[in-house]
């Protein structure tokens, strides 16, 4: 006894302050999440009073007998996790030399159900997390159905992670842990354009990066538009002369090269190309797309080759983009070029077809041919507004601008997501960070079959006054708000957007800490601080 | 003969565009140098109008007999070169298929003269970069003096490399290039403040990276002042409970790193203690410090134990700060709480000082201090304008606030560094670009011996109103613009700033790509894009 007690004794002197207290479950909910740091929310939260620290050479092991990790996504998840843990700290203790061993957490176990890695609409990213109080040595433990359930819950690890200035050394509060999680919504977006603004590679791997800190997973890639056309379409070369310039362009080996990327950190590229409006910078190229020299949008409808083109971009990014979903755009379409010149009035005439007709016509066309490459079509909600019964039944209607929309389009059968411009524009720098957490997507949808028909939802970070100098905290932290209010159980949601200061503080901390330019809370979007100040008050 | 025209008829094949024309011999002059995209720009630059491939596999060789790179400085600015060559741009072409070798740079050869990596102020920066045209195979080659230089030359040779969206592969365009390179100010700073906001690590780690590429070499690190004390000061170790917060810390391992990392990179760490004024932040641990607790600056110069703090940070501080400076601040100094505290003003009385002197005495004790840890000082302004005389003759002036002060210290014979706050202060946002190209630090200093002793410049990105979040953009491009008017030789300095226009703008696209939230050129400094555009034009 004595000597056991001796050895206490010099655990003491070694280890600093050693918390033992009686184990304490707490379900997770609104009020008591103030004691937890993790963003987004997760399911269900079990946490006590002790601590355990990171060894010195944290190890992965994995079951192996299911998830053979061949393609290393589970190891660079793990990596990655490392260099956060090591590179925000310098880590001086040396817990080889801990006498209790029992406190040091040597490694996360990782045990995966499923054999495949394939990354598609609505796989399991559920997750089990557990650091248990017992272990000689210690472990953490996590249990997923997929890889990317396992890479969720290396983030949210990272999250119970804390560097201690007093031992040195990276320790986990609040042990045991026992963390269950999964998402609420399927599709949690976030919208970047590259037409606006060219955006280099390095800052869209960068912004990728980010969105796995807040469990996003879905990068709505809006490539091309009125102002530029910057990627490489093989089958129609000069499209890609409507770039700003000859370096602020993207190859498909480059596009391939971000949907890998993406890939292996849980996140799909949804690509839009937005027709039959937004697209001026097609005729750079090739100026019979236009209706006329004069008249640049729409896409001339009454001309076969402006869907010989639009086949042969579907046709090649087919085989770059390989997300379940594509989207067309077809919003703010203003057909008066049609109307006024005269080669396509009288094809109107022809086809008997007034304007309205006529894109309708158009978007079902473009529907057609996504379809044969084995998309599913997303497309903004004018088209379902205008034409709704027309529409292909599996179309998801992007909800951006008319209230009333989800309900009408999920009462008509239609999946939906949600981004409407009041509350998810992180372009509307007025709008506050406590606007972008209340906004529900299930807002007035109270039959359970219209509830299940919203996909989810998306923030969208338009670029007409936007750059790489300063997306990220543009971004950031609001983008995290909705991420939450997009992951999180309805209930354990905060009913009042203040509730979650001092918690959305510490994550946009969290992010800075990460080299994320995360904006402070307070003001409007990317406002700079006003004064001197602590980041978690700011 | 047919053979060799039906090679090359091969090689227009394989290569696309092969341009051979006369070798052009050009020296730099700022018109000529509208052709030239490298920044800052160089002291002698001749190119031609060849091109050449950077190969697959580029390799680094050295010669070996003197520079053996035992601490890896060379070769991991090796790898940053890759990783920045390779980073920002898919290669798709394989270099090993090229028909004619000699049109592939295989690696770059360097030599450096001198066997130390030691930095410290006025290290030989100077570098020879050549890319000649004959070779089989190709190389690029490096002369420098020191490992500096050489790091100097890396980042000159990746500025004249381009991804080239036909070939896929990266090319040396203007071949063949002699290019010889040194420093015009040994001295060229920018100053960061750690104490108005915290900055993590990471963030800082970004900011020592980016100043690599516009050839910065000094940071000067505004450790503490007022509002924070984050720095862990082992003698004195309740210092750092005047942080914001637990976590908004330093410690002295992280400084350690913060400093080995600069140091890989030829940048000099200066840290500031800044006394005896912007310093509130010291008594929060220890209030003795404050002259009551009602009036807490400057620094209690009557109590010794005021100084005992001063000995023990600048003890503990020369462990890790190896340059051979060190900053003691001394601006901004109102001595109102001493002669409104009793035991301070019966002090002053006893020892028969008025307010001015006793502030002279504190700065030349802590002058003395420092010293006997080896240091050389450098103090703000208002020492040498109060007490020029009796400053140490070795003391450097570190310009901010009155016209005339570098001219009259000069003429004292003591060195000056410049960061006049009209044109050097990055906080400032409404002075352009432009302004921070034209402040020359040699103005209205016309004899040589004065000219010799101005040290360099420093721009200064006070943190009052600027964090993790806006950093980068705040700094960047404007302090590019100081940096060219501190690195390039005055002939080739432009003497109208708009002259350089399109090469700063692709100097900042080129921080972009690199993933440095370098702001558009138009407008404020980190003003947002106005409109939508081209990267290149706003």
């Amino acid at each position: 006894m004595l000597a056991m007690m001796g050895r206490i004794g010099i655990q003491k002197i070694f280890l600093g302050i050693l918390l033992i207290d009686v184990l304490v479950i707490r379900s997770v909910a609104a009020d008591n999440a103030k004691d937890l740091k993790i963003w987004p929310l997760p399911v269900s939260v079990s946490y006590g009073h002790d601590r355990l620290y990171l060894g010195n050479d944290l190890e992965l092991t994995t079951d192996g007998r299911m998830y053979s990790d061949a393609s290393g996504i589970l190891k660079d998840g793990f990596f990655r996790l490392l260099h956060i843990l090591n590179g925000d700290h310098v880590i001086e203790a040396n817990t080889f030399h801990f006498i209790n061993s029992s406190l040091v957490i040597e490694g996360i176990h990782v045990v995966i159900a499923s054999s495949g890695n394939e990354l598609q609409h609505g796989v399991d990213e559920s997750y089990k997390l557990s650091v248990p109080m017992q272990g000689n040595p210690s472990f953490a433990y996590i249990e997923a159905k997929t890889v990317y359930g396992a890479l969720h819950a290396l983030e949210t690890f990272s999250q119970i992670c804390y560097f201690n200035f007093s031992t040195r050394v990276i320790e986990v509060h609040q042990v045991p842990w026992t963390i269950f999680d999964k998402p609420r919504f399927s599709y949690r977006g976030l919208l970047i354009d590259t037409s606006r603004h060219f955006l280099p590679i390095r800052m869209i791997k960068k912004v990728i990066d980010s969105m796995t800190y807040a469990k996003l997973n879905v990068l709505h890639w809006h490539i091309v538009d009125t102002e530029s056309f910057p990627l490489e379409i093989p089958s129609y070369p000069k499209l890609w002369n409507g770039t700003y310039s000859s370096s602020e362009r993207y190859t498909m080996a480059e596009a391939a090269e971000i949907v890998r990327y993406a890939q292996r950190r849980g996140i799909h590229i949804l690509a839009e190309i937005d027709v039959p409006g937004h697209a001026k910078s097609w005729g750079v190229g090739y100026p019979s797309l236009w209706p006329s020299i004069n008249c640049t949008q729409p896409l001339d409808v009454s001309s076969n080759f402006t869907f010989e083109v639009i086949d042969g971009i579907l046709s090649d990014i087919s085989k770059v983009f390989k997300y379940k979903f594509v989207h067309l755009g077809g919003d703010e379409v203003n057909t008066s070029c049609w109307t006024s010149t005269p080669h396509i009035s009288n094809w109107l005439e022809k086809k008997g077809l007034n304007e309205s007709e006529a894109y309708q016509y158009f978007v079902l066309e473009a529907q057609r041919m996504a379809s044969s490459y084995g998309y599913d079509i997303i497309n903004w909600e004018e088209t379902f507004v205008n034409f709704g019964s027309k529409l292909s039944r599996k179309t998801v209607i992007h909800h951006w601008l008319r209230g009333g929309v989800v309900q009408q389009a999920t009462a008509a059968g239609f999946q939906c997501i949600v981004s409407n411009q009041e509350s998810w524009y992180l372009d509307n720098l007025g709008t506050t960070w406590q606007e972008f957490y209340a906004n529900e997507p299930l807002m007035n949808i109270t039959k359970p079959k219209q509830q299940a028909l919203v996909m989810g939802g998306e923030v969208c970070m338009w670029g007409e006054r936007v750059d790489g100098s300063d997306i990220e905290q543009t971004i950031w932290p609001r983008a995290a708000a909705a991420a939450e209010r997009l992951w999180t159980s309805y209930d354990n949601l905060a009913k009042n957007s203040t509730e979650v200061t001092e918690r959305l503080a510490h994550f946009r901390c969290l992010l800075n800490q990460r080299g994320v330019a995360a904006a402070p809370l307070t003001g409007r979007g990317r406002a700079a601080p006003v004064e001197p100040g602590s980041c978690y008050k700011q």
